[in-house]
């Protein structure tokens, strides 16, 4: 049962929402959603599924104030707000979600589940289930023998959350990179359900190049001799290849102008320099390592690999071919990304927006600025916040 | 000796120059260039230095018709031409190396050399020193006792196998990505000596993303138990770590306009759907990963860090800044370079031309069309055939 359910939830935030714009400035609440079996779109059975979920507004009497927000690769369900005041940071989107921001909790109820195969399992807050989870069969942990899961896959189980909350409509879907992914999947899978779509720094298909990053990602956890098959649970981690593989995630996330900005050419430490030893770094690589190495601590290398698989195998709307399926879109279309992107290139996105708005879908294109390449659709989105409340307040 | 500077030799292209435009018709001869002892510019001693080399065309008398040809990480000096009728394939810029071509060895003797650390030990007509060549101390491979090399190192010995041919003036250098560091590195440290400069497909400063990026390429070599901190010879060499590395540079040395057209969401195997099973890869995953594997069978991991290091270091001249440096160079200057390269992006060429030209260096920027991003510099080159001969037409 969801707390903000309760009529003194409600009356709660009516009260506050007579105030000026402000921070998120109720804690959030992490819940968790169980199905007792979920069946696979490959025809797999997964018995429990069990997934983390949060949500910030009020969810109104006729349910149809929703918004799903659907995360990134490494990202979680927290996408504004705190679990706790002392939390250092709050979620990811928290510039354009709260109390008169652009996706307003004084007017909508935004909702925000982990995944499947989620990365971050040693994240108390987080609550997945894949490879790393118990399989009921051996009374061990899944390891290689959990099934293929897809996009699609996380997008039936969150049906089946907002299902259990009685939510049938969507005002909009909104999620940033594989969150785009899972936003095209809902509206071209469920067009009748969805009203707006709000894809951030994506396509509506993963091309042969992108299948071939993503390879890439995930090479350096197979190399270690401690990934072991994926059978490495009770055991020492692959956390080194897992560590590299993260490092990568998050060069190409970002880009050129910022690391050039951030690091130009410092040696990680003064007196050593990288010209003199094969063991003196440039200061970019030793906060790549630093950073990688802190994340892989809390993350699953076998999650991370069915996570490359999801995004390799992702064709929005299972079509004949791509413009079959982004038929099949009908939801006014705001789509958000970075032209210097270098995960998700532009030609990519525009012709994503060519190929919904061909039956005449209306797509509007925004375009962000910014020094961070990809993850400006992360870090910098409070730039696109007026067009997300115009887009949102249409009819 | 060279063959070529014999008089029969001289006489024989002076005839074949009379024919019309062909290919290289000569065989190949590849060469090796001994240093009994070389100094790094870091202070280290290297004994004995040898190298491979191998020229196209005749060295006039007055020796002043050199053009220098400087390789890209993964290459070799096997520029142009074949060494035995046989060979599948001419070298890799034999479609601008030639009688009657863009680099006419009617005219002009082009000349390359191996680098030190090349990356290929196991071709048999590669000659190079570095972690796989006998340590004289010690009797056994240097392995990660070999001394740091830098982009300086390369040209320096490039330049005493010049002063071992009585050559004192290139009529130009030119080189295809790390060949252009090469090149800029030529015209900064010896302006009097290089009289045009044509860098390829490279910018003039290995910035703080391509430092992040080489580490990256290098990774997954480390995280293999196999390379064992660089100790591997006459052991199992870390093939599965090296292979991964070199993926990494095939697939960013590509682009994604090529990759979608050659391989689409093909899959691997016939009746395998990739999202059925985790082992079941997309076609462009597996021509990756065969690429790779036969690439690392002939290639050196150690080698590869040490390329890494070079291109990491790299900054041309030397000077306070970077303007500095390339005030120093003099020679007019043709900058080749495709505008949707991926691993030297085209603001950093863009910045380099600039600096270049500041002080009044004539510098020409030619853009290459293509689907294959960086490496239309390497395979695709015909099309800057007029601009390039103009180019060194020129007094």
């Amino acid at each position: 049962m969801n707390r903000f359910t309760s009529a003194a939830a409600v009356l709660a935030v009516a009260l506050l929402s007579a105030a000026p714009a402000a921070a998120y400035d109720q804690l959030v609440e992490k819940q968790v959603f169980e199905m007792p079996t979920y069946t696979t779109r490959g025809g797999a059975t997964i018995a429990p599924v069990r997934i983390g979920w949060e949500a910030y507004g009020t969810l109104n009497e006729a349910k149809d104030n929703v918004i799903l927000v659907t995360h990134f690769f490494s990202g979680t369900s927290h996408a504004a707000g705190k679990y706790a005041a002392e939390d250092k940071a709050p979620g990811y989107w928290d510039a354009i979600i709260g109390p008169g921001k652009a996706l307003d909790t004084d007017k909508y109820y935004v909702l925000s589940s982990d995944t499947l195969v989620n990365l971050n399992t040693g994240d108390p807050k987080v609550t997945t289930t894949g490879p790393a989870s118990t399989n009921p069969a051996t009374g061990k942990p899944w390891g290689m023998d959990f099934p293929v899961v897809t996009i699609r896959d996380f997008v039936e189980v969150q049906k089946a959350l907002l299902d259990s909350l009685g939510i049938a409509k969507l005002h909009a879907v909104m999620g940033a990179s594989m969150g785009s992914l899972q936003a095209y999947e809902w509206a071209a899978a469920y067009p009748q359900m969805v009203e707006r779509l709000i894809p951030v720094i994506g396509s509506a298909e993963a091309d042969a190049y992108l299948i071939g990053t993503l390879n890439v990602w995930g090479a350096p956890i197979t190399v270690d001799a401690n990934w072991n098959g994926g059978d490495y649970y009770g055991k020492e981690p692959p956390n080194k290849g897992l560590a590299e593989a993260l490092k990568i995630v998050t060069l190409q996330a970002n880009h050129y102008e910022w690391a050039d900005e951030t690091f130009g050419r410092a040696w990680a430490e003064e007196g050593k320099d990288p010209a003199k030893s094969m063991d003196a770094k440039y200061k970019v690589e030793a906060v790549l390592d630093q950073v990688a190495q802190a994340r892989a601590k809390v993350s699953d290398a076998n999650h991370f690999l069915y996570l490359v698989k999801a995004n390799q195998t992702f064709t929005a709307g299972h079509g004949d071919s791509l413009a079959a399926a982004l038929a099949k879109i009908e939801a006014p279309t705001l789509i958000i990304h970075q032209p210097e992107d270098l995960v998700f290139f532009p030609e990519g996105v525009r012709k994503t927006a060519a190929l919904i708005a061909a039956d005449g879908t209306p797509v509007k294109v925004v375009e962000l600025a910014g020094t961070r390449g990809h993850l400006d659709g992360v870090l910098n989105m409070a730039q696109a916040a007026d067009a997300i409340r115009t887009f949102l307040a249409k009819e």
